[in-house]
Order: C-alpha cells, then structure tokens, then sequence
C-alpha cells in the first residue's frame, strides 16, 4: 500500500489560471493500476476544460490527458502491468469493456467511457487528470511504452499523435497506387499527422491559409506540396487530387474549399471540433462519392501500434519539454500558437512521489 | 441500316410542359448500341431539368433517364449485344472507360462522364432522353435485362432502384448481427430503399416528418418500424440504434436529429441533393466516429446486382405505368406525390419505330 495523497495542478475556476493543489486517491481498486505520472502532453482541450468551455467543469480541476508514467501499484486482478512498468494513458481511463466497440478495438466510443479528467467513475469518485503526481487507471486503458521510446516522446502520442493517427489507418496499405493526402492546419495534431502520413508512404500536401508555414511543413516535417486555401488559382489546379484530407481545425471554416480537393471516394477526416456548425452543399459529396468522416482520439490498439511506428522509423516527437510550474506560460503560448509543436510537462521533476 | 429521326416528347422553354418532337439521330458508331425505347421511369430530376432548375438546360430538351429499350442497331466493336436484346440505360451514356474509377465500376464518377441528357457527347453531339422513340448509347453504360424481369419493373431500377442499391450494398453481408436500417423520405427512391434493404435482410426503420405514411411503409413495403421525427419522445428512444440512414430528402433538414439516431461508425448516406447548404456540428460525428456519405446513382454492375436481387426474391416496383402522352399529367401527380411509388411511361406504345 502506498500514500494516497497526489499533488498536481488544478484550476480552481474559469480564470484558465492554474496552481499547485493536493487531493487523496481513493484505494487501488482490484482493476485498476496506480501510476506515477512521468511526462504529461499540453493540449487545447485542457485549456478549453480549464476555463469551462467544453460542457461545464466541475473545479478543482485537474487536466491533462496525455500520460507518460510508471506503475508503483497494481489491483488484485491486474495481469497485464507489473510494479515498474513504463505505461501510457490518454483521453479515457476507463470503459464498460463489454460492448461491441470495447471489444473490437473502439473503446474510446463506448457510451460508458470514463474520461480522464472532469468525469466521474461508475462508483462515483471524480477523475483528475495527469498534471498530478499520480492517478488510477483501469488496466485495460494503459498501454505499455516500449523501451526504445523515451516517455517524454511518447507522451503526446497518447492524444495529438493517435488523434491523427487512427483516422488514417485506414490508408495504411497503399498497394499500387500513392496514397494523396492533404492535412489541413499545423498544430499539434497536424504536425503528428504530417508526420505519420509520410511514414505510411503518402504523398503529403499541407493546406494552410497563409503562407507563413510552408518553410517548416517542408523542411522540418517533410511534407511533399504546401496548398494555400486563398490562392484560387492553387486551389483550382488540385482539384479533384486527394484521397483525404485530416482536417484539425477547431474552428468554423468553409468545407466546400476543402471537398473540391478530394478525388472521387475521397474523405474529408473531421477530428477538430468547431464549436458553431459546419456547412456544406449535397450535390459535393454526392457527385463524387466524397464523405465528411469524424474521428475521436484513438483505441489502445491504435496507441500500441503508432509508438510501433515510431519506434520502426525512428520519428521523433517536436516537443518543448518544460517543468510543470511552467504550465501556465505554456498555456498563453500555446493559445498564440507559439510552440512547435507541443509542449509536454515534465510533471516528476516537481512532484513528491508517492511515500 | 436504320432510320435516323426519333421521335419523343421534350421541353422548349423552362415552362415545364412537354410537347411531341421529332429529331435526327446521328449515325451508330463503332461501339454504339441503338435501341428503341419501350418503357421509361419519370424522376424529380427530369422535372427540374425541364425547368432549367438544375445549372441550364438548353432547349429542346428530351428527358428521361430510367429507360428499357430494345437493341435495334450495334456498332461494328459491339459484342456484348445484340439485335433484339432487352438493355436498360440509366443516367449516364458514356464515360471514359480508361480511368480507375470506370476500371473499379465506379463509371459514374468518371469525369469524363456523359450525361443521358441534356449533355453533349465527346464529339459534340447533344444528348437528348429516354422519353423518345429511340436512343444511341456506348456499350458499356447498357445493361442486359433478365428474361424474367418485365421491361417496365426494370425502368425505374435504372435510378431510382439503383440510387438505393448503390450505398446499401456495403450492408449486404451481415455476419451475424443484424443490420438496423433506417430511410429517410418514402418517394421514388425511398420505397426502392425499403424493399432493397429488407430483402437483404435488414431490420428497416422509416423516419417521416409525420404518420401518415405508416400504414403504407409497415404494411405495404414490409418496414420494421415507423420513428416521426418531431416526437421527441420516440426520437430518443431511438437513439444511436441505426447502421445507417439513407437520406433521400432532397431539400434543407436538420441533420442533426437523425446523425443522433446513429450508432458509432454509423453512417448517414446522403441522395437527395438540397441545393441549399445543409449544417452539422462537427462533434456529432467525432464524438461516435460517425460519417456524411454521398453517392450518385449507380454502377452497371449495380444494376446487374439490383435486377438479380428482383429477379431472386421476386420482388415488384411499385409503378404506376401511363402512356407518354400522360406526361404532362405524370409531372403534375408527381408534384404533389401522388404516385404510389414511381410513373413509368409506355413509350413504345405511342412512338413509331424506326422503319
């Protein structure tokens, strides 16, 4: 038996400031695994929750769903993890583990699904996410970081890098022809998605709406062609190209730009959610087979095999690792789109361990 | 060698009245087949076309584009027909025949495709329709009608049929669970989609924006269930129950009522083209990997399947067959949606052979 008191970083209302803030875990349950938590990803959405602009937050809250940590403690019934373990969680700590999607690798869509953080287990206990010292997870909802994967590199595989990896799975196998692929904005998913789209083999093209990004998609992330949305011209010329287009903006933005890039039975892969809705015109979809597909995060499955690839293909993660007090300058740079392009916490630097 | 002046019935002015017309057919090349026309479907889209309500339509127009006719002339590379066969044309008369998606049957998204009307052929020739005493079509877009079908239950498969058939066909095999269907409008296409889907076997849902048509779905076209779209109550008993939803409606809905009625990896299959935009929120399809599917009529080869599916369950169309004299009227009916379920014109028995 461990200590049960977890020191991590909480908001305590929707100002989006966060400071320190100590909570007792409840016991390890005989499923559940107790993690220290290493490195911890900064994303949007943990800025969005902060200052409850996702549904409501119930405060103290503690974000972050992008885990890198080591098992110090395991329940009853655990197999799979043992004391030392090296393990990854992401956007749901828990699942029903018993329906059709639990048992065909779509967890994340089980209508039980417990989210990380701002949630509440079946037994009504509330769940806080890993800008903290520790946390409990359902074993099935961990995954094993393989040894050649620093945890810190690893980390945002568990939200932004499966977010695009999973919806694009689906064009892993390329037999014959080359798999045309647009990614449409540069942000932490995007850059992931560049990133794995060409270590599946495609042809990568970056849609942005300016220019200011083409140096970085090309040389530092490898992209093939770089697209600007505003130049008819460009836009005019690839036409009917794609075979997809991963489409991360969280914001409103006119999709019938976007669909007239697609090839016949092209997809145009939903993962950032804007919060207004989004239009479109029948006839471009069905002219043309075309299909608006949503994507959330991503399975366990999809976390194993997208550190496989990382680790096949040697990639590296860009990420700016800072000390976890830093993550409210974190969250104004992110939100000025000042970092390239993710920041991860270095959370054990700063946390008492468990005793 | 055949005579070469049809004649049909066709449009002069956006006015919507049809009137009798003869033309010049020009000669059959190489791989034309020609064929007297016997029997052909109306749609809405005919409709529209007359008046000029779809892009512009240049004037005479001869519509009709769900056709059964009897080969009367092959070109010298024909060899898939001959002489006296019964052929059905739908709504493309050519395309490229080259490209992958004519080499994947997927020949009406060819971008080289040529409209049955209203159109102009690759050597500048107009296209004019089915409501005519005779037609000249590639080849490759005719398709043999089984003996056992009769010529007038086979017009209206040719798009109406076929438009259902196209995006439900990747619900055909159902290993083990059933497959819950939901449709969307019970018009031309939706009752074709209600007999299609329950013939292979699928558990059928019509969603109306009232009850009056539940007696017809349940007892005439064999439905499971009957779901009104403002009872809320119902509505959300419903939800996420569905594989899939063909939308036939072809004018602005609420999307979001029936993307709620899906299951995860549900989709909703959009036929019906609302000119104006249609809205969704992006979190409704991430949220259950949930998709917008277009498709655009049908294959040859789904128009084999379909037939072979009517021929082995022995299924009816539910037409209404009138004289082509009848148009006039046939728009009018179908106008106000009294036609239970499709007007399929007797072309031959009003228009004089080719001698």
């Amino acid at each position: 038996m461990v200590g049960r008191l977890a020191n991590g970083w909480a908001a305590r209302d929707s100002s989006g400031h966060l400071s320190p803030y100590s909570f007792h875990l409840r016991e390890t349950d005989a499923d559940d695994i107790l993690l220290r938590v290493l490195y911890c990803g900064v994303d949007h959405t943990d800025l969005h929750q902060v200052r409850s602009e996702i549904g409501k937050t119930n405060y103290p809250l503690v974000p972050g769903h992008e885990i890198v940590g080591e098992v110090v403690e395991v329940g009853s019934q655990v197999k799979n993890f043992k004391v030392g373990d090296a393990v990854g969680v992401g956007g749901i700590i828990g699942s029903c583990g018993e329906c059709s999607l639990c048992n065909s690798n779509l967890e994340q869509y089980c209508s039980s699904r417990v989210l990380t953080y701002n949630h509440l287990r079946q037994d009504g206990t509330p769940t806080q996410g890993g800008f903290s010292s520790a946390m409990l997870v359902h074993h099935r909802l961990a995954v094993k970081i393989p040894e050649k994967l620093a945890p810190e590199q690893a980390a945002p595989l568990m939200c932004a890098g499966v977010t695009a990896y999973s919806p694009l799975k689906q064009f892993k196998d390329s037999s014959g022809e080359v798999v045309k692929g647009g990614i449409l904005g540069l942000g932490g998913v995007g850059h992931f998605a560049v990133m794995i789209a060409k270590a599946m083999g495609h042809h990568v093209t970056v849609i942005s709406s300016s220019d200011k990004k083409k140096k970085e998609a090309m040389e530092d992330l490898g992209a093939d062609a770089y697209l600007v949305s505003s130049n008819e011209a460009e836009m005019k010329e690839a036409s009917d190209s794609l075979h997809y287009i991963l489409d991360t903006v969280p914001a409103v933005h006119p999709l019938q730009l976007y669909i007239s890039l697609l090839k016949a039975e092209g997809k145009l892969l939903l993962v950032g959610a804007a919060p207004q809705p989004l239009q479109f015109v029948a006839s471009e979809l069905i002219l043309g087979k075309k299909a608006i597909e949503g994507s959330l995060m991503g399975s366990m499955k999809d976390m194993e095999e997208l550190m496989s690839l990382w680790v096949e293909k040697g990639l590296k993660s860009m990420i700016e690792v800072v000390n976890v007090e830093y993550v409210n300058e974190a969250f104004e740079r992110m939100e000025r789109n000042d970092v390239r392009y993710r920041f991860v916490l270095d959370v054990a630097a700063w946390s008492t361990p468990l005793e």
